[in-house]
């Protein structure tokens, strides 16, 4: 049968690669590559420089991924759609590309478990057999914390990760005290006004990671700022956050 | 001036140490491990085995955690008492036990970002000068989500990650679909009547690990069997687990 990795290779910095990941990657005949458009070629060339030094036997392909409707309304259908021809990408290329007995891995940015669609699609495909495991990665929520050297969650109390889009819409839900925002294209920090403090961090793990702290209604304009600079500078911007409740 | 590592190593498999980890434990010139009384020795023993490995120079020193009292109401002022305690048992191991210009590491559990109280208790030290940088690693729910090949959050949604206590006392938030739940004593999943489906894992990434999944109602009786099983025989347990609300 065939089998396919999942793999988590961390936010940014190649060091974050567990062992186990190491390993996985010295076990593939195939890399797949996903594209996602030119704006983030730096990611691919990272994703390309591990497998040149941890898969070297691997041969490298690389898919491109289908476009995905990104109006509001169309969200949860539109996911659904992409997912399902994302499915087929990848069940045409196992078929085409994988022989029998062959190991078939995914390059998942950061902890395939948080807002990744590598295993949805995966679970889309019917048509070929195979088999797969997931390896957990660093995620960049993770990574966030380890940077600014603090827990995501209080003693005794929750933490919620959450999108950009979803802090627009609700706000920092009740009895939330402690939120990490991913996915946020359009600043929706701003809108926050409850006292709390951001914990906000770029490109975390690479050569032009940025750190920014402070109380949210002091740091949110400079922050809008910094990243409006960094995303002129580089053509994308890569950033999570926390917002955490002042205690009073 | 003394420098201090907080090193994630991962949540019971070694190969879950990233490559960062790794050098960082091969700079360490001291290794702190704080014992939690004998329940737990295999997971002090998963930590020497570490060191063993990858920390040769190391010297160790093992730091016995203090009490905490754990009755529900005192539970944040008993915290807050018991960081500080730990927080002065650092700082006089650190002043006595680490020179000027060396390295000293914190091997600990999973990602010291959830639930963990090394930095709360670095950040309470004063009376001895130190610098130190936090490691990310991989958490026990990231292994969760990993070993029962699922997605934490579901797409454009958020998910939350809370104690048992808090389970016990809120149950599942409104507006909440996805909720991870560690540090359950009590099973208070038992007492959750929600339409919601069950991951549940146990020693994850070590060989005891132990995975059940299934809607929660039909499921958490089984539950119960295998926990109380595998407690008697192992004479403790650590498990994880993540509730999924059904769609309709
Ligand atoms: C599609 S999600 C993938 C998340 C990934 N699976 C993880 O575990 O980090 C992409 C979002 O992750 C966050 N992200 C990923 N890498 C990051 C990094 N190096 N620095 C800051 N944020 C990052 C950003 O919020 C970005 O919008
Ligand atoms: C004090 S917290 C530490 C969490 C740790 N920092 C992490 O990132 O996983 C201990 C809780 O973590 C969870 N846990 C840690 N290791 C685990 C494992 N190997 N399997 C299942 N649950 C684990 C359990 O819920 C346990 O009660």
């Amino acid at each position: 049968m065939r089998h396919l990795l999942v793999i988590g290779i961390g936010a940014g910095d190649p060091d974050q690669l567990t062992i186990e990941a190491v390993k996985a990657l010295g076990r593939l005949d195939l890399a797949i590559l996903v594209e996602k458009g030119d704006e983030k070629r730096e990611l691919t060339d990272l994703r390309r420089h591990m497998l040149r030094e941890y898969a070297p036997r691997a041969r490298v392909v690389t898919v491109s991924d289908p476009e995905r409707d990104r109006t509001a309304r169309a969200y949860p259908n539109a996911v659904d759609q992409w997912r399902r021809q994302r499915g087929e990408a990848f069940r045409d290329l196992i078929r085409d590309e994988l022989r029998e007995n062959q190991i078939g891995g995914f390059l998942v940015w950061g902890d395939p478990a948080l807002f990744d669609s590598t295993i949805g699609s995966l679970e889309e495909i019917d048509g070929v057999d195979f088999s797969y495991a997931v390896i957990p990665g660093i995620s960049s929520v993770s990574a966030l914390a380890a940077r600014h050297r603090i827990g995501l969650n209080r003693v005794g109390r929750a933490v919620q990760i959450t999108t950009g889009r979803r802090l627009a819409a609700h706000g920092i839900p009740d009895g939330v005290d402690d939120l990490v925002v991913m996915l946020d294209a359009r600043n929706a920090y701003q809108q926050i006004d409850d006292d709390v403090d951001i914990y906000w961090g770029a490109y975390l793990g690479t050569p032009d990671e940025i750190l920014v702290r402070g109380k949210l209604t002091d740091t949110k304009d400079d922050i809008d700022g910094v990243r409006a600079a960094a995303r002129t500078r580089k053509g994308w911007i890569m950033d999570t956050y926390l917002l955490r409740r002042r205690d009073q």
